[in-house]
């Protein structure tokens, strides 16, 4: 741990988060911070029709209370809380929300679903939004990178049960909690954090970061009223980190605390599925356009993948979209049969169309702990005795080749077909503007369906 | 493991939930469930005046569903989940509940206090209440057993982070779920699994309970619905005792399921604190009867206990009545100067009595690894050189010397005093009565203040 001193770290992380004002975070990480949040409301805007968030509106819906925010792309309205939850659940259910390479949390959906749930009924600025959502998303990667790869190879979720600090502490800012209060949200996210691994290819996966919104929110809005806890959630011998994490160093969260911001470590998925298959993907869909692939004539396909790959990803027989998500069979399939990777490509539909099918089972995957997590050596061989290869070395929308504005542009709109399209170009505009917006209600309008 | 094959224990444990009948289960565990019961229907009104219960209304309150739940000893109404949390933090804040010895769990609180949230807004006859009360008990003690010591000794308040598996089917039993939406249940319960031990000593202790009963019936309620989970929570490679446990043996959930019960593991606290600081104050009170003890001429005070006791309760400086929950030389001093220990012992204002302090400040505990956890040596030096001593075998409350329903009803009575004597008496009948009640909501009636 070097000579950082990290014995009172979640008192350090309060006085940080307390004190922090915009005009000290680069211009180019709040950059990086709207692009990431426009990300996140496109995102839940794509979710917000999804099966889960109906299934969670009729069982929740009857305990909730009075109906004042709302819930991106839905034209239901929640108590604040549930609205948290329900933002988490669309935002990360296709799973093509951000991601932090370095620890594999999705860091957004968590710390912006609470945001967005509590300035839709508030009067807060964009400014401030945008403040609270870099000091959640700070927190959250600096104590991801700590406790990676430890937590998340024991098998947690980590953006559930990482996600829970940021939320706690993006409320906690916007509520203007003191240093105190502030320890006491973290202590009360710390022991609400949660969310496991052996939930993949369920809804449950997507509940982690909804669920996760909703507890930091809860902590922050319980330590405002003075409901104390552990002062010491982080570093003390029972915490978060000796707790659930094998292995960590601490000190990766205060160094540089409020001199260096992480936002160059996110990246923004171009395909709706498990990160680790996207290089597959990708050069699947370059080899189909390269050398014209029918895909009725592929013999056999072999990948060679990252051992995290099949780690993850080593489900053939699949029959739901969900399943498809984490299939790096199914990854490849869309890749040369369809020649892209939308939501239309993880249905349960196309999950079970013959011809994907037929390509799934005839791909192997073998993991090579040479290759890195980015790349990927696909090599089809066809009906005819031809075979064709590729060795990519970089998947788009990783850290190397990040999705540019436009790109950004184009995923948000492909998935807000519920809004007519004079209102997602306002609403990305207002996405762009966030720090000049008096009062976030204004954005979150745009983001529902009109009423009538 | 022996014979037992626990691949699909997630499925056995629905199936076995949702067959089972009350008239399955022996009458003697039958009448420990409802003295589990009505201890804990006692201890949530002991505590329901409690700092912790105002703060979360006020913080909560605001967004409360439509106000049809009650919650125990409270005149306030609130919608049925916000009541599980707050049953569940009162029954449990003054430490006063009930515990399994054999996993330092406090089973009853996450699970009834769900139930009695649930029974209070729905019709739900006495005996259906109690069978599945047993039922998550059961749950809660078998994954108790088999993930103890390695989860409690990780860190894990497991009265919260177990206890959540115990709600969730104890409400699926009571919503009738088939047994494919119980698997779902109990994923999303495993999923919400927390609770962290460096919470000791503030309210978010009593918070784990609350949050878990909470968790476990939201857990339920969108099972109902179709919200899917994995298949495979508690057995699974990334599931809940793999990922929460280092060590653990899941054959002790399954064995003998529906054949054996476990009540005659529970235990009944005679004072509101520690459960391994209560050989301490109960020698402690026989030495200042047997003696005459004057706690002002007290000289020094020497304990010989579990190591244990010096790992959970080893904080001598004191200011606070929770703390002095958890402080063993606060135990001894209790013990000495007042000659009981009853929530008025765990004040803040006696935690600064100068006189108790001036005994605690006197008190050494030395860790006697051949000491068993329910005895303690006791020797007190007087400042006229006498010395008095006492080897405790077995602690008042523990499984050797079993609280009566006598006294059981006198710890029921000593925290009912926000009520009439004559309803406190109906309310302690109906308790006894449960399995004759046609509709839980007439016990619930007894259990809060009357209007007006």
């Amino acid at each position: 741990m070097g000579g950082t001193d990290t014995r009172n770290l979640t008192r350090q992380l309060a006085d940080y988060v307390v004190g922090a004002k915009l005009e000290d975070i680069p211009q180019d990480a709040r950059k990086e911070a709207r692009r990431a949040l426009l990300n996140f409301v496109g995102c839940a805007l794509g979710g917000s029709r999804h099966e889960a968030m109906d299934i969670t509106l009729a069982a929740l819906g009857p305990y909730a209370g009075a109906p004042t925010a709302r819930v991106l792309g839905r034209a239901e309205q929640v108590d604040p809380l549930l609205a948290s939850l329900l933002n988490g659940i669309s935002s990360h259910v296709h799973d093509y929300d951000d991601t932090t390479p370095s620890n594999y949390i999705h860091p957004t959906s968590p710390v912006a679903s609470a945001l967005f749930a509590h300035a839709s009924v508030h009067a807060v600025r964009g400014a401030d939004l945008e403040l609270a959502y870099a000091l959640g998303y700070e927190i959250v990667t600096r104590i991801g990178d700590a406790t990676y790869p430890a937590h998340y190879d024991a098998g947690w979720h980590s953006t559930g049960s990482v996600g829970v600090f940021g939320a706690a502490v993006a409320i906690g800012k916007l509520l203007n909690l003191d240093a105190g209060r502030m320890v006491w949200a973290i202590g009360l996210a710390a022991t609400q954090s949660a969310g496991l691994r052996e939930m993949f290819g369920s809804m449950a996966k997507s509940f982690h970061p909804g669920r996760s919104a909703q507890s930091g929110y809860m902590a922050a809005l319980l330590a405002q009223r003075g409901f104390t806890a552990g002062t010491h959630a982080l570093e003390g011998p029972r915490g978060f980190a000796a707790v659930e994490s094998a292995a960590y160093d601490l000190a990766i969260v205060a160094d540089g605390l409020g001199r260096q911001y992480h936002f160059h470590q996110n990246t923004y998925k171009p395909f709706p599925c498990g990160i680790v298959v996207h290089p597959t993907i990708d050069a699947c869909i370059q080899l189909r356009r390269s050398h014209g692939i029918e895909a009725g004539n592929i013999a056999a396909v072999r990948l060679r993948v990252a051992p995290l790959v099949r780690d993850l990803c080593d489900k053939q027989a699949i029959s739901t979209g969900l399943e498809g998500k984490f299939s790096v069979y199914h990854a490849a399939a869309i890749g040369l049969a369809r020649g892209k990777a939308g939501l239309a490509e993880f249905t349960d539909e196309t999950v079970n169309d013959p011809l994907v099918r037929q390509v799934r089972q005839r791909v192997r995957a073998e993991a090579d702990p040479a290759m890195p997590e980015d790349s990927v050596h696909v090599e089809v061989a066809m009906a005819d005795g031809k075979t064709h290869s590729l060795m990519l070395e970089h998947s788009l929308g990783n850290l190397q080749r990040p999705l540019s504005d436009a790109q950004l542009e184009d995923k948000f709109r492909d998935q807000a077909g519920m809004l007519p399209a004079t209102q997602v170009e306002a609403l990305i505009e207002a996405c762009w503007q966030l720090e000049r917006i008096d009062d976030v209600r204004k954005l979150v309008a745009l983001a529902v369906p009109r009423a009538g």
